[in-house]
This record gives C-alpha cells, sequence and structure tokens, in this order.
C-alpha cells in the first residue's frame, strides 16, 4: 500500500455538527491525522442525535470515522493554551463556530499564525466570515434559501423546495477540503498557511450555472420546472408501471434512437422534435408520447430497452437500493468498521478512487476524549499526574 | 498580489458541457494555466447553448472563464501525438468522456504515464471508469437518481424531485478539483502522478449522510418530508403575507428564544414541544401556531423579528435576487468580464476566500481555437508554416 496523500499533516477539528466534520472525514479518509477537539461531558451535538445503536449516533459515527477526539473546555486559559501548544504540532485547524466566536476564545488567525505561521485555518459559516450577513446564524435550509437552490427546485405548482439533503453545508464542506489542500500545496511553496474562508450560501450559489446563465443572459428569472430539464427534451421522469423511469436525452442524434427505440422513428422528423428548442417547445406532447409508448410496463423493461440504445434511463433508487447496489457494492463505496460500542457498522467513505494513494475509511468514530492522553503525552510531553490534574480541574 | 496557489501548474483540458469545465474552473480560478483541447468547428457542445449574448453562450462563457482553447481533431492520429507532446509538458489531464473512449483514443493513463509519469489523469463519468454500470451513458438526472437523492426530495405526496440545479454533474466537478489538487500535494512528496476516477453517482450518494444515518441505524428507509427536516423541528418554510419565510431551530435553547420570539415564552414548557424528538412528533401543530403567530405579516417583518433573537431564519431568495444581494456583492462573489464578442459579462467565481493565495475570475472564456497557435509555438516550438499545414489539413 502507498503512503497516503495526507499522511503526515495534522488537523485540529474545532467544527461540529455537519459542514466541518464532513470536510475533516474527507481529509482523514486521505490520510490525514484529525484530531478532533471537543467539550469535556457532552461532546459534539450530533453525538446525540438520533438514530443510535448501542446508544451511539449513526449521524456521528459516519463523519467522525478515523478520527481521534480528545477534549479540551475552551473557555478555560489553561485548555486555550494546551490548544495554542498542539497548533504548534499540527498543520491545519478546521472551525465552523459563528464568526467572531474562535476571535473571542484568543484563537483568531492572527493568534495561530503567531503561534505558527505554516498554520492553514479553514474557518465555514453560513454567511463567511466578514460582510453584511456574516453575524447571521444559518442553518442549511437558510443556505439553500439565500442562496437561490429552492427557488428553482421542485415542481411549478408546489412550493420553493429544499433538497431532501443538507446540500448548504456539504457544498461548503467539500469547497473547504479542496481550499485545505490547495492551500498545502501553495505552502510547499510559500512556507506559509493563510486562512481559508467559505460560506455555505455562496457555496450553494456557486453552482447554480444553469440558473444563473438563463438569469443573466436569458432575462428571464428561472423558476422550478419539477424534474425537467430547462433547456433540453425529453430529459425528465415518467410515469411506468411500477414507478417513475428517468429518461434523459440531451441532442438530436440521442432523440433519433430513443424515436427507433419507441418503434417510431418518425418523430425524429417530426417538425415538432427537430431540435432540443423545438422539443422543449412542445414539451407536453412528447411525454404524453413516451408515457404511452411506456404504457404501464415496468421500470426495469424500459431501462433494458433504452440501455441497448444508449440512452441515459434509470430507476429512481431509494436510499436502502443504493446502500444494497450491486454497483456501489463492487466500487467499495461504503465499508464496514468496528466501533467498540456500536460493533461492527457502515460507513459511507469519500467516493474518489486514486490510482496511487487511495482514500478510505480508516476506523470507527472516537469515543468522547478517547484520546486526549495519548495525544496530550505524545505530543505536548505531559505527565500522567499532570493530565490527572487537568482532569480534576475540569480543564480537559 | 501574491503568487496564486496553482501558478506554474497545466492543465489539459479534454472535458465537455457540465462535471469536466466546472472542476478546470476551480483551477483555473486559483491560477493553473487551463488549456482547453476542442473539435475544430464546433468546439464544446455547451458553445450551443441557449441563452446567447451576441451569439456567446452564457452557460459556456460561465463555466470556461479564464481558460485558453486550442482545437485538436483527436481522431487524427497527428492531432494525438501533438496531444501527447503536450501531456509531456503539463501537469494534470482531465476528462469526462464515456469511459473506454480515451483508450481508444490512445490517450488512456498507461499512454499518459509513459509520456509523463507525473502527469495527473482525472476522469469523471456518470459511474466511474469500472464496475457493473461503468458501460452506461448518465445525465445529471440519472446520478440525482439512482445516487438516491432524488428519493428524499420533494413532498409526501409530490414524486421524487430532481434539485434544481445539476447538482450531480457539479458535486463530481468539487470532487475532482479535491482529488486533483489531493494529488499534486502527493506528487510534491512522491514525484508520480496518478489516475483519479471520480463518479457521478457515488459523489452524489456519499452526501446521503442524515438519510444514510436514519437507513442504516434507524431501520427505516428515509422518505419526501418536503421542506421540514427529517429530525429537526421546527426547520421549515412558512407562509407568510408575501412568501414563504424559513426558520430553522436545531436545539432546545433556541426553541426557547423562538417561543419568546413569538410572546408565547410558555410553549418552551409545553409537554408537546420540550424536545427536539417531541417537536418533531408534533411537528404540523406546532407548524399551526408558527404561522398563526407570523398571521400574515410579510416575510421581511418576520426575519427582523426573529433576527434579533438570533434565530436563523431568511427569506427564499429568486436567482435574480442573489444576484443583485447586497451581501453577495460586498464578497465579491460575480466578477464582470469583458469577453471579446459578448462584451462585458457577469461571470460567478468559485466561492473559497484564501487569505494569501486569493482565487478569483482571471478573464473571459476563450473564443474556439483562439490560442491554437500561441500554445503549440511557445510549448511544442512548431513553426507558423508547420501550424498553416495542419490547419490545411483539418488536424487542428
Amino acid at each position: 500500500m502507498a503512503t497516503p496523500a495526507l499522511s503526515g499533516i495534522r488537523v485540529l477539528d474545532l467544527s461540529r455538527v455537519l459542514a466541518g466534520p464532513f470536510c475533516t472525514a474527507l481529509l482523514a479518509d486521505m490520510g490525514a491525522e484529525v484530531i478532533k477537539v471537543e467539550q469535556p461531558g457532552r461532546g459534539d451535538d450530533s453525538r446525540h442525535f438520533a438514530p443510535f445503536k448501542n446508544g451511539e449516533s449513526g449521524y456521528f459515527i459516519s463523519l467522525n470515522r478515523g478520527k481521534k477526539s480528545i477534549t479540551l473546555n475552551l473557555k478555560d486559559p489553561r485548555a486555550v493554551a494546551l490548544f495554542k501548544k498542539l497548533v504548534g504540532r499540527s498543520d491545519v485547524v478546521v472551525e465552523n463556530f459563528k464568526p467572531g466566536v474562535l476571535e473571542r476564545l484568543g484563537l483568531g488567525y492572527p493568534e495561530l499564525s503567531r503561534v505558527n505561521p505554516r498554520i492553514i485555518l479553514a474557518s465555514i459559516s453560513g454567511f463567511g466570515q466578514w460582510g453584511p450577513y456574516a453575524g447571521r446564524p444559518a442553518y442549511d435550509i437558510v443556505a439553500q434559501a439565500m442562496g437561490g437552490l429552492m427557488s428553482v427546485t421542485g415542481y411549478p405548482d408546489s412550493p420553493p423546495t429544499r433538497a431532501g439533503e443538507s446540500i448548504g453545508d456539504l457544498t461548503a464542506a467539500l469547497y473547504a477540503a479542496w481550499g485545505i489542500v490547495t492551500a498545502l500545496y501553495a505552502r510547499e511553496r510559500t512556507g506559509m498557511g493563510q486562512h481559508i474562508d467559505v460560506s455555505m450560501m455562496e457555496s450553494v450559489f456557486s453552482l447554480l450555472v444553469t440558473a444563473t446563465a438563463i438569469c443573466n443572459y436569458g432575462g428571464v428569472v428561472p423558476g422550478r420546472v419539477g424534474n425537467r430539464h430547462p433547456i433540453s427534451t425529453p430529459f425528465d421522469s415518467f410515469r411506468a408501471g411500477d414507478g417513475y423511469v428517468i429518461i434523459a436525452v440531451a441532442n438530436d442524434d440521442m432523440f433519433a434512437r430513443l424515436a427507433e427505440a419507441m418503434g417510431r422513428p418518425e418523430l425524429a422528423r417530426d417538425p415538432r422534435f427537430l431540435t432540443d428548442e423545438l422539443r422543449t417547445q412542445h414539451e407536453p406532447e412528447l411525454k404524453r408520447l413516451i408515457e404511452e409508448w411506456i404504457d404501464g410496463r415496468p421500470v426495469a423493461e424500459i431501462v433494458a430497452v433504452l440501455d441497448g440504445y444508449s440512452i441515459p434511463a434509470s430507476p429512481i433508487l431509494s436510499v436502502a437500493e443504493v446502500l444494497a447496489d450491486e454497483h456501489v457494492a463492487a466500487r467499495g463505496l461504503v465499508r464496514e468498521v468496528d466501533h467498540p460500542k456500536a460493533g461492527r457498522v457502515p460507513v459511507v467513505g469519500q467516493p474518489v478512487l486514486f490510482s496511487h494513494t487511495p482514500g478510505r475509511v480508516r476506523g470507527p468514530s472516537p469515543l468522547l476524549g478517547e484520546h486526549t492522553r495519548e495525544v496530550l503525552t505524545t505530543l505536548l510531553g505531559l505527565k500522567e499526574s499532570q493530565i490527572d490534574a487537568l482532569e480534576r480541574e475540569r480543564v480537559i
């Protein structure tokens, strides 16, 4: 096995719940040593998120795979001093407090950089570290709403709709992971760390490439079009006998193949359907023709037929079906880990396959404070008696 | 201005339409030299996607900001030979062909690696380079359907719903950008490049952290819950006088503040609403009470009240409203560039703010083949007469 890409990189992870932990889980999968810093007693809020197995949160286990946990009561200046010493031995700090909290703890970027100019600090928040909205609290649905995504998700006759997973947090996490590794790469040349500021609202908005093109160049405010594509047709879900089938066609050649698969090759020459633009204009008629052709047959049968014509088509899988899917299994995305309390549990890892420095789930999530002693002795050289005293005084 | 993080990195970009181009746009923003390799005559399909300004596609301009363009007819072995020579002078190749196409062109990873062992090849596809579904074509909606996201997006009484932007492509693009920079970082140590394989289906599925926790640990297949959060209440959109207002509460302290803001502090002690779990059980009653309190007042008024109590609340912005938003403007996410044909146009850049090596939109999208001569003369030392001959013979 090759040395992991991020081996030797130490990450101090002050982050809680979702955006920060997802970011550092990706770094851990690539071999970074991630030390999660938690509040003594309670730990990360998400340790207490249902559902549980043997009292352990599935949400927490999945997001904190392969990390270490130490406890530090950062309201105590002795804990802050210990954290700063750890900064001197680390490469990256990740946090997703509300902007200003880190500074009030005495751990803003200028302070950390004074301790260790090579440190990279990544801050993830709803609206970023500065700007008119920086002080506002935000959860995922706020980022999806303020980033414009909800306004274009859903059906024309339905209210604006939230994507059914926390895309606001997760997109910001992906951008932060990208930013951290980019900063690590830059540090190879400059020898200097830097501060990375990621906002959930902007992360969501940056993805709206189709919607902003329609708005900026078409002069139209894009609305909700259900499962249709705003500019390509047919590209939608269609009613079949046992559910919905996805059929996605984005050019004329592919539409000619679909017409052939439907046994109606003349449709490709029908003046209503000659181009993508015309097909989009005549979308309701085309949808009716396709559903007539499907004629209540099962999804699997339609997918098999269209596969034969190289036309993108698929069922809509439930989460249970994806977890049990043969392709997902073959690709090794879901790994089982042995958790000391929850037992053997499945964890979804990062999905990028690297040929030489593979990322993989490296272990279970840590118990609260499981590595406090190990980290304080090996990294900071504290004696067991000193650690006992810190524990008695609730510093750790 | 500091040296950009990726300056000195040269990317050969064979990718088309969305996932690949979005990935390389992020690299260009960070200072990489991205050379887009296009088919002579027609170029990237997305050059022909509406809407247009002076004949130039807004979608294309936005996704190809700050890149160069050269034309190579890769069906001609002379063009393939030129491409291989460029690989010898480059760091990264990005492609999103259907798996197998690159190999048939004689440009698979083993060939590229033989030319330049330091090359990093990133392949983005619907289902990855191998595995049971690798041969299947896929567009964004297929990835959203097969990755499980559609099954949890939408209302309980609506069909499965596509997130209204191409999250399948864009998430894969973000993972690829992260993978490329991680591989660049690893190369600093190993001196070797590698092949990175990113699948849209797996990229989407890897984000389903809440849904997979519910499924794996709760033993329940998660369904559609509209804008509600599956495990926190109140966390939803609520009807106001002039639209919907988002209110998001995820713990008991915050709920107590909301009850106070509503002028009904006793709700925090109501046995139905004592915990997040109980509030989720009694969600319909709580939603009714909140909408009664809103009582048809405008969104802005409700947001202002809740802001005063530090409760996450917001309007749902349209894409036009985000584009015109003062916070987005202050943070500099949207930049204007001068395009030789489209004129001065807005472009949304990458959203991560780096303190020392800032990413920024570095220029407009290239015209088709705009840099063919420059690249072939400066990088490969071809003479103008040789280039003229290649042009006459339709190699470039």
